[in-house]
């Protein structure tokens, strides 16, 4: 079923038998399951980094600079960019990529951009399933880029073994909106554009709400503690019982704060490690991911091999003239599954 | 099953009648698509308003300035806003709503946040579905205020009659992001703080945009000529064949401009009528919805009413050991579904 040699070719990391397994998986096409099944027991070797924040941050400059660090440090990067779509012509955005094109010519860096999609399989577990095709290929670090602040975002960003949340000065104004919806995804914190105005102001904020946060979480770290800018929490023996993550300062533009940020992430994998946190999470990864590919498997079942679909279009009439009601459709339905109806 | 005298309370728009139906919608209670289904033929009279725009943008003052002005014209009002959740404790941060609070006391407006939910039903089912509540308690207009620009709050904004796009000037710099991400679900944009510097370009940045989709999707209009700020498009008989979403400029802390965005939002109105685009909307809508209800309910009969949950669990080992992969699993538990096993 798969393409010849294409499970060989990915595993020599040969970059049109990538991009091909990407495609396939990207767009379920026939072999998807297979060629995932066949790379499931290879996964683990990659770290994966989640790179998230509202749009205009910086995200695309900032991971330029962690991909050329990395690759200065000898390891091989996979770029998943998720850009989001446009609901009338499905495409994504690539401009944002261009920029990358210092790294994009280097053997050792792949980058791919992802389009949101809304019908069958959905973002967030199609962009955890590329992930695993680049693991599989061997990439030393994957990093997920995803613009915005919504919930599939969101949920992207969660799926990585680190989630960094950039934000920039003009972030302040909407800090309330961060506290809640954002603040809790973040393995670590960065202020970008950290010469502009405010920016001293955002840390400050940012520590404070980290610290009250961390202080109710964790009995251990003191409230109103947090940590310092530009710095990894203090490990060893002493170390609290929990995560506390750091506030760091960045100028990407100018590749200023990068080494900092590379050793806060590599210190956030050394927890990771040390507290079985790792472990942990890609357990729970796991759950989830089998959890999703169920329910889309139960949705294509649905829609493609049983009649509702067909149901429904035929009840439209009645539906909008209120003498048939969407939830006595959809009991219907269901009946007719839960006794194995079938085309 | 439904509490003693819920939908006649309803109908009469007493307010706890109308917390109390939200509440059972929102929580998706036992009854909760009963009293969905009573409801449904009463549906259709208020007029869906979608606000939607990056944190930071000023909706919850425009929505409110927006209030005011439906209730000086004698519209009763209710508000749902949609705040992002914390993934870590569920709740919703409702500061936001503490500056509604000048319209909040009147009974002719009914103010109700919603969290965002992961599991089961789905911020935008839930959302429409508590909109329906307000719709059937006879409110005029449903204003749906949604932070954020990820999908799921797009789903949100799409599924109002129209929505309204709020930026503001510092959104100009994400402009790129937000020409394929955004552009296309606003029927009406406002560039809100529009003293603040920046403004009259990205106005006239969105304009180009517009008049460059509308000139590619639409042949009688033609390309680059975007719409004039504050004014609806002409109608008549000589009008193009699609909508040109006006761009208009707000400063909602003064109230100014509010009354052209009213204007333009009956403009929009009119024209859905005229085009027979409302009901368009809204049998696209009751079809979508459908299958959302046919899918919530497979998800929770998958997940509450079989052995899906605790199969996945007993093979988690065998998941991470790399003996068994998510594909296989799933493919067990739907192959058990198709011979409608059960508990």
């Amino acid at each position: 079923m798969l393409p010849n040699g294409l499970v060989a070719d990915l595993r020599a990391r040969k970059a049109p038998a990538i991009a091909r397994a990407i495609s396939l998986v990207e767009n379920g096409r026939t072999g998807f399951e297979s060629l995932l099944s066949i790379l499931h027991p290879e996964l683990g070797h990659a770290r994966r980094i989640g790179i998230t924040g509202p749009p205009g941050a910086g995200k695309s400059t900032l991971t330029e600079q962690l991909v050329r660090r990395y690759r200065e440090a000898g390891f091989t990067v996979a770029v998943v960019a998720v850009d989001p779509t446009s609901p009338f012509t499905g495409g994504a955005l690539l401009g944002d990529r261009i920029r990358m094109e210092s790294v994009a010519l280097d053997p050792g860096v792949f980058i791919r951009s992802m389009a949101t999609r809304g019908s069958l399989g959905g973002l967030a577990t199609s962009t955890r399933e590329v992930c695993d095709v680049l693991d599989a290929a061997g990439f030393d670090r994957i990093l997920i880029e995803t613009v915005g602040v919504g919930q599939s975002e969101l949920d992207v960003a969660r799926s990585a073994d680190s989630t960094v949340l950039v934000l920039v000065p003009e972030s302040g104004d909407g800090i309330q909106t961060l506290k809640a919806g954002i603040m809790e995804i973040g393995d670590l914190f960065v202020v970008n554009k950290a010469d502009r105005p405010g920016a001293d102001r955002l840390r400050q904020e940012l520590e404070i709400t980290l610290g009250i946060r961390a202080g109710q979480t964790f009995r251990h770290v003191p409230a109103h503690h947090g940590p310092r800018a530009g710095r990894t929490p203090p490990a060893g023996p002493s170390e609290p019982a929990g995560w506390l993550p750091p506030v760091l300062a960045t100028i990407a533009a100018r590749g200023e704060g990068v080494p900092e940020l590379v050793a806060a992430l590599d210190g956030h994998a050394a927890y990771l490690e040390r507290s079985g946190g790792l472990d942990q999470r890609r357990r729970q990864r796991l759950y989830q991911r089998t959890r999703e590919v169920v329910e889309r498997a139960a949705r294509q079942w649905i829609w493609q091999d049983t009649q509702a679909e067909s149901l429904i279009r035929d009840r439209l009439d009645g539906l909008a003239a209120g003498r048939a009601n969407p939830y006595e459709v959809a009991a219907e339905v269901l009946e007719g599954l839960k006794q194995g109806s079938r085309v």
